[in-house]
C-alpha cells in the first residue's frame, strides 16, 4: 500500500477524502496542489484524471477520483473503521443522505459560495436569497437528524458526515463576510439558528487528525472564535 | 424478504432500479404510480419519502430511496450477481463513472429532454445546442469505453450501465421528435454516430427481463425500428 492524495486547499471535495484518510488512520503522502498555479491541470495530473479535477487518489498503480468514489473505494479496500455503515440498511441510509445532499443542497450552497467570493451579492441578491432559502430547508432537515443522534446517520461518524461537513464550513466562511451579512442573517450564528449542527461541527473539529485536513490557506483562528 | 418497488413510467431513476432487480433476479412487487394523478405525492408515499420522489424501495419494514442509494443497498443486501464490481478497484471505477455521469452529463441531458418535451426547442435553441455539445463530449468518452469492452466498466454489466442506460434511451426518444431533428443531427442515428453505444443499447435490450423494465406508456415498437 502506498497512498498518495493530490488535493487542493479549500476544495470541499478534497476535504472529504482527507477526513476519510485521517479517520481510517491510513498513512498517505499528501500532495497539495495550487489551483492558482494550475498545478491540477499539469500533464501528469491530466494523465490520471483527464478532467483535471481534484481530489485524485493514487494507491500503488491504481487511480481513483470523484470524491464519493474515492470514499467508497477506500472503504471497500480498507474496511477497518467503516464509513459506509456496518449493515446493508445503514449503508443504504448513508448513501441516500449523501445523494440527497448532492442533489438538493450542494448546487445552492455552491452558488452562494461562488456568489459571495466573486462579490456578486449586491447584483444577484434575489437569486442568492432563493438559494439560501433552499439551503435553510435542507439544513433544518440535517439539524433534525443531529438533534437525535451525534452524527448525520446513526451513532457513528460516516461518509455522510464527511460529504456534508466541508460544504457547511465553506458556507459559514462565505456568509461570515460582511457583504453577506443580510444573506446569512437567518443562518449565522449557527449556535443560535442550528445548535445541533453547531455542536456537530465542533465534534468534527475535535477529531484526531482534523488539523491536517483544515485548508492551509484559511486563517487558523477562523474556526476558533 | 418482501421487496416492493414504487416507480414511475419513463422516470430514468426508476428504470435504473428495475434493471437492477431484474438482473439480480429478485422477486418484487411492482407498484407503478401515475405522476399525472399525483400518486407519488400521496400521504403514504410522503411518509416513506418526504420529498415525494420515485423510486422508493420497501424491503420489509425498511425504506430506501434516491436511485443510486437503492442500487447500492440492493447490492450490499443481496450480493449475488454483484453490480458494484468484484474487487475494490472495480468498485472504485464503477462508482467513479457513475459520479462522472451524474456530475457532467445528466444535467445537460435532463435540460435537453425537458426542453424537447416542453416544446422549447425553437426559443431555447442556443442553450439546448450548448447542452448537446456537452452531451456529445461525454457520449464520446462512453463510446470510447464501449469500443474496448462490452459494458461501461469492464467485462460485466454493472450499476454504471444501469445508471447511464435509461438517460440515453430518454435522450434518444426526445431527439427522435421532428422538432429536435437539427439538435440531434450529430447524435442520431446512433448506429452511425456512436456505433459502440448503439450495440450496447441493443445488448441491454436483449437481457432477460428487459421487457418488464420498459416504460409502459412508451410505444412498444419505438425501440424495435
Amino acid at each position: 500500500m502506498a497512498l498518495t492524495l493530490y488535493w487542493g486547499s479549500g476544495s470541499p471535495y478534497s476535504w472529504r477524502v482527507l477526513l476519510a484518510l485521517e479517520h481510517k488512520g491510513l498513512p498517505y503522502e499528501s500532495q497539495l496542489l495550487h489551483f492558482d498555479k494550475q498545478e491540477h491541470q499539469s500533464p501528469p495530473m491530466l494523465r490520471m484524471n483527464p478532467r483535471g479535477r481534484l481530489p485524485v487518489l493514487k494507491d500503488g498503480d491504481y487511480v481513483v477520483f470523484e470524491s464519493v468514489a474515492v470514499l467508497y473505494y477506500l472503504d471497500v479496500k480498507y474496511p477497518a473503521m467503516p464509513i459506509f455503515g456496518s449493515s446493508p440498511e445503514e449503508a443504504g441510509v448513508i448513501m441516500r443522505v449523501i445523494c440527497e445532499f448532492q442533489n438538493y443542497a450542494e448546487p445552492s450552497i455552491s452558488r452562494i459560495v461562488k456568489g459571495v467570493f466573486s462579490d456578486e451579492v449586491a447584483h444577484a441578491f434575489e437569486e442568492l436569497a432563493d438559494a439560501m432559502h433552499i439551503v435553510g430547508r435542507e439544513a433544518r432537515t440535517i439539524e433534525g437528524r443531529l438533534s437525535k443522534e451525534q452524527w448525520v446517520v446513526g451513532e457513528r461518524y460516516s461518509a455522510a458526515d464527511m460529504v456534508i461537513f466541508p460544504w457547511i464550513q465553506l458556507l459559514r466562511r462565505a456568509l461570515d463576510r460582511s457583504a453577506a451579512a443580510e444573506l446569512g442573517a437567518r443562518f449565522l450564528p449557527m449556535e443560535r439558528n442550528y445548535p445541533s449542527l453547531a455542536r456537530w461541527i465542533a465534534r468534527i473539529e475535535g477529531l484526531p487528525g482534523y488539523a491536517r485536513t483544515y485548508p492551509p490557506h484559511w486563517p487558523p483562528h477562523w474556526n476558533q472564535r
